[in-house]
């Protein structure tokens, strides 16, 4: 599947601008030095789970393997590099030429991951490998951070139905990939068309104030609602008297009106209040869903009131409090030489202060107790150890170029799922705490 | 100027899928009641401004011009609807036609807000304004989140040239945008080749620690760097050891090396440091560039140290803490009747709850004191008093659907600049506090 023949508005022809300038330079002089063909591992892990958080989730796997097929360097494009001599005619020439031609494992998406875990692993010359690393950055870091947030929203909202409805609060395009993350993260549909489009994820819409505004009366925008949408339509009830709504609405639209949505206020409060107004109208089946400034905190609190459906908006597509994660994407092992066949080394920055690395090319595996419940993220370089080998985490995405692993967005969906549900229990918890899991490291006894 | 001729990769084609469905859902309900066409009023503002800020910054209103020229359903989308049964027959032949003909006016982009500033106003039928309310709203809540941290940013590092970098922290495409409101907001340069290519600002890079470890030492990779681009470059010194990696620096770039880069470790401590050393190399002239997790705070803590310049990322593109802005879009006024020449009739939601609004179709002007420093935003309906005429802040933006107000991206830099200043002094103070200027409502005697 090619995105750039899916149309717009997602998908864009090429991805390979979407890159930091220095990038560049590094395969300018790499060129020159005749360094540029080392083979060479990059990984990409984070030193941290944002504070407080019980694990991660990584989305935008599937995105990445598109970025990866369209990162070509277009006349246009070539152009603009070589004008503004960002790079020599030399470095142009090369990039004219460039397609991935390296292989990338990963953890699949959907899959939960901790401090240190190897999430995505590229490979290939260091000129192939190095370009890659904003865009996969990029992708990873915005999507894993609105997918663990869904997956928090999805644990305390239960059985019930999750709306993502944040377009609104963040750019255009960040919007369509959020809610794609969201999907993953357990969310049921989406308000945003761009993404039912693009991605095939379940839209709904019910209305804003300004359309009972535009009315003479609350009936009268009821009415028109009701005469275009039929009576399982959702009535936005608090533009003016919730009370004085819902009787409205189920005078207009009958007991069969599928549900109402109230946007503001005391949702505990009002949830059982238009319940019991709904019930005693003999809208027994009407549904009501809640959309008012929700987070995962505000989920959980509403558990015990009359709530069928919720809807979430800017702590969705802002990560509750943790727009971004922090992964990186670091050289690991590289060719020991020039020499094609040079084995690979292991490499790290050993500066002082935080930032330092573990070096080497990592397996990584998550380690069960004996009721099949996780109790560590075991990473290592080497061989790996046999009792962990059917618990290994990284799949192959890229072979040579080529992508071997799509799927549908369901899959992934379904992955994050039962990743989830292999944690031990306190995962789930919404209060600050540990990652759920200690993350181990096995060093190799030789080689890298 | 249509930005579908710029070619790739952040135009899109169309926008008209960044919307949430229920604005099709009432641009149905609306055709069939007949209530489609009643001229109405949205506006833009905010209820607040983020906690402690001291000033909004609208950003993006350039690219809501061209997602206005933009929104366009063509047969795919329109395909897409009706499969879906999104819209019904009718609807998607309306869709078909689409073309945005009213006016809009708005605050020019740069200039700051504040609390209930009508930062954008539409104007035109229910049905052709109530479809661009979420493609707005993304662009501004976005842009205008990353401009504000950008002016605190550039507020706190003075003259010093700040670098954005941020790519990698946010979606791909959201990054683009974000360098661009960082531009506007005060930044210098970017690392996003994306953004130089479609938005003509100046792009930088050094390299990164992968460079150095690519590389049998750290000599070999400067001395790499410094043959493909000239002793001009900026060498990254803190990968194994600083003082060693300054030293090796000056040897293999002599004392014209531009600049060293610091990306880790205490920031303060050692740039004063390898600024003494610089200097005792007699490299006096190489710059300092610092680049590790900086905010405005951080920034502002390096005043006082021999910094030459820095590079901002994750704190940038996330709006320091604030990644949203809470702009909403309201209908404030719309036509009294299904009559063509029905006046405006002023409309606001009016339910319990703190979400309530002003009514009525609003002018805003910036009121000053008798030495021209700005003491209040004042927002009205009806006449504008004389005595506030000349310091009106809305500008037509859109007249019957053809764009007015292009402007090349240094012209909302430029303002930007000014506004800030002609603000109280404590607009610029870090510490959290109160709006700069209280925003006064005149109401109208009649009319709206």
């Amino acid at each position: 599947m090619d995105t750039a023949d899916l149309g717009l508005p997602v998908d864009v022809p090429s991805t390979a601008l979407f890159t930091d300038r220095y990038e560049l330079t590094m395969l300018q002089a790499a060129l020159r030095a005749g360094t540029a063909d080392r083979r060479s591992v990059f990984e990409v892990f984070t030193r941290r789970l944002p504070e407080g958080r019980r694990y991660g989730v990584v989305a935008g796997t599937g995105r990445v393997l598109d970025a990866v097929e369209n990162f070509r360097f277009d006349r246009d494009v070539l152009d603009f590099l070589a004008q503004q001599r960002i790079v020599d005619e030399q470095t142009v020439d090369w990039l004219a030429d460039y397609r991935f031609h390296g292989d990338i494992w990963g953890y699949p998406e959907g899959e939960v991951y901790f401090p240190g875990s190897p999430i995505m692993r590229v490979e290939g010359t260091f000129a192939e490998a190095v370009l890659l690393e904003t865009v996969i950055l990029s992708i990873l870091n915005h999507d894993s951070a609105v997918a663990a947030a869904a997956s928090r929203m999805s644990t305390a909202a239960g059985d019930r139905p999750l709306i993502e409805m944040g377009a609104r609060r963040t750019h255009e395009l960040a919007a369509v990939a959020a809610a794609r993350a969201a999907y993953v993260g357990g969310f049921t549909t989406t308000s945003d068309l761009a993404a039912g489009f693009r991605y095939n994820i379940p839209t709904v819409g019910t209305s804003a104030h300004a359309f009972t505004l535009l009315h003479d009366s609350e009936r009268d925008a009821f009415i028109a609602q009701v005469q275009a949408h039929g009576s399982d339509t959702t009535l936005l009830v608090d533009t003016y008297d919730v009370v004085e709504a819902v009787r409205t609405a189920v005078e207009v639209a009958g007991k069969d009106l599928g549900a109402v949505r109230i946007d503001s206020g005391d949702l505990l409060l009002l949830a059982h209040r238009v319940r019991q107004q709904l019930d005693e109208l003999g809208a027994k089946n009407t549904r009501i869903v809640v959309t008012s400034d929700l987070d995962e905190y505000a989920i959980a609190s509403l558990a015990a009131a009359p709530v069928d459906a919720y809807g979430v908006g800017t702590q969705l597509v802002t990560g509750s409090g943790h727009p971004t994660c922090s992964m990186v994407y670091k050289l690991v092992a590289r060719a020991g030489s020039d020499d094609p066949g040079a084995p690979l080394l292991p490499v790290a920055k050993k500066s002082m202060g935080a930032k330092s690395s573990v070096g080497g090319r990592k397996w990584a595996a998550r380690r069960v107790d004996e009721h099949g419940v996780a109790e560590a993220e075991v990473v290592g370089t080497g061989e790996v150890p046999g009792e962990l080998a059917d618990h290994q985490l990284l799949v192959e995405l890229v072979r040579g170029g080529e992508i071997v692993a799509r799927e549908p967005l369901d899959a992934a969906r379904d992955r994050h799922k039962a990743a989830r549900a292999g944690l031990p229990l306190s995962a789930t918890q919404l209060s600050r705490g540990e990652p759920v899991l200690p993350t181990e490291y096995l060093r190799a006894r030789g080689g890298s």
